[in-house]
């Protein structure tokens, strides 16, 4: 009789840190540079546009033993019943047998790989001096997103939050967000060093910034490219649908353009604006490249670089991989019969 | 905090039988034909073509409230290592929420659904006084064909099992597949009537039916135009790939054709070639809308009619639907948090 493993948010979130999820990341990356981890192509089902929607991501990561798949949905009028707006679920199988070997609660997971991927689009093209991060959106992948580019960027020395739709949100959220960013530390035992604020003036904040992460799922660009100054570092992680877009689409014009995946920054991430409007004709590269050493990332103190990060199958593959690990040896989760 | 059902192989053997699947499969194919069930685009890959595969089949059925979808993979040197070479999984949502419900062992699934649904294109096609059956393969596949046939074809006399490749072996297998077919209807508290044979002599076997079921992984014609007589019924099950094949083009000359899903069934199914190679141009529609009255199935005593069932994602999500609710009502299964 097959057994298959359940993991639960609560079981992921006792397992899985940040250093966890940025290192299974970076290897998620490289493998898809080596080609022993694969994309199938991404399943999007919309049952009331707007309101109720669902994508299905799934690939193999070849080093890791594993294949599988995520199932994200979207119910906006969820949070009028009490239950989250977002349920994710990923089902795992053995590369070596095809058994399936476990079910996880995405959820969690997403926030951790989302986060890892902003961070580490930091550490491979931000400017090395650089000394303040700007996080743009105050949701809950943007407290993820600071305290993993924390990690990979320890000189930071300050973090501003800015929400250009309700600026006084995220002053309102300071607190909360500070608490949530300390936790994820401690769990990585890593200790901060940076001071986080919240600022209302967008451009303010954006022309004193080296680096900025964009978390929102805005449909218009939120950052003017006028604001923008030279040096400046983009890791861009709201765009994962067609029409999405947070930064003006002229900052791409002389920028050093990476991505998780050319093809699906072309058709839904950040990029898919720009190159449609005709801003740039190609992307510099997938983020694997400059990680594995292939294509230099950043080329002068002065260059804007920007990563689309629009979520691919293998981030979360190769997390649940490191998770089932961890599991395994400590015996989390409930063992069904299958 | 959220709970998923897990059911096992043996529970599901336990909640499942034949006239349910039967009903779960019609009711699929018909809310197919009204816009209420939605096939989401199939994925498939190879790991190594013709040694280990993988399809992902998905869809949402509104009126039984679900999403989901079901992961096959075949891994064709399993058998040394003592694993089945093929296993299923379906992950089941609720559509109201987008909240994950259910994992099921889809191994068995598959088995009654597909045997339904093979016994479903003969309900609506053959002839009413169809006597003798046939089933071509000696698979497992092959009980569930017969046993639902019987069902639905109660004035079925006698049933006669062919294997093309291996004549001997259909006799050699005879008795455990009699067996198999027996606990098959006795689990549905269907008596059976006709007698069962095996033989070798395929001309013979299909000169003398009024119902060929073809169940086998062929990738050349098994059965010989000139042997059919008319006014025959096929329902073939076993293409389910670019390539296979199990009945001579040329007797899709001037049949009348129905399939699951046109455009799955001239990609991947029994349609596939005699499409390509132009001996017709078009299905006459889909099983759904011969069921809803929508259509007329068979035009006369002497056509011949075919059903090209390919296996869509609709009749393992109605399945998994009405096991569900009875593995709900009777406690079946293990509640995990997730």
């Amino acid at each position: 009789m097959q057994k298959i493993r359940i993991l639960s948010e609560s079981d992921i979130e006792k397992l899985f840190t940040l250093p966890m999820a940025i290192e299974a990341v970076e290897k998620a990356y490289l493998q898809k540079q080596a080609g022993s981890g694969e994309i199938w192509p991404m399943i999007f089902h919309e049952f009331e546009p707007g309101r109720a929607d669902l994508d299905i991501k799934s690939g193999n990561l070849n080093q890791e033993e594993v294949f599988g798949l995520k199932v994200v949905s979207w119910y906006g009028a969820n949070p009028e019943k009490k239950l989250p707006a977002l349920f994710g679920t990923s089902l795992i199988f053995d590369i070596k047998t095809g058994a399936p070997k476990a079910v996880l609660n995405a959820g969690p997971i997403t926030a951790y790989r989302t986060g890892a991927a902003g961070a580490i689009g930091a550490k491979y093209l931000a400017r090395k001096d650089a000394k303040q991060l700007l996080v743009v959106g105050c949701g809950e992948i943007a407290t993820f997103l600071i305290a993993a580019t924390l990690i990979t960027l320890p000189q930071i020395e300050k973090t501003v939050i800015i929400n250009p739709w309700k600026p006084e949100l995220a002053v309102e959220k300071l607190e909360e967000l500070v608490t949530k960013v300390e936790n994820l530390l401690n769990e990585a035992g890593v200790e901060r060093h940076a001071a986080i604020t919240a600022e209302t003036a967008a451009e303010e904040a954006v022309r004193a910034s080296d680096v900025i992460l964009t978390a929102t799922p805005s449909y218009e660009p939120l950052i003017k490219e006028e604001w923008v100054q030279p040096g400046t570092h983009f890791s861009c992680v709201g765009s994962d649908m067609t029409g999405k877009q947070e930064i003006d689409s002229s900052i791409f014009k002389n920028a050093r353009i990476f991505g998780d995946d050319v093809s699906q920054c072309l058709c839904v991430g950040e990029c898919e604006k720009p190159y449609k409007e005709g801003v740039f004709t190609h992307l510099d590269g997938e983020i694997g490249e400059v990680i594995s050493g292939n294509i230099i990332g950043r080329n002068s103190e002065e260059e804007i670089t920007i990563f689309d990060s629009t979520g691919i199958a293998l981030q979360d593959l190769a997390s649940a991989a490191v998770i089932l690990k961890e599991a395994e040896k400590h015996g989390y989760g409930v063992m069904a019969d299958i």
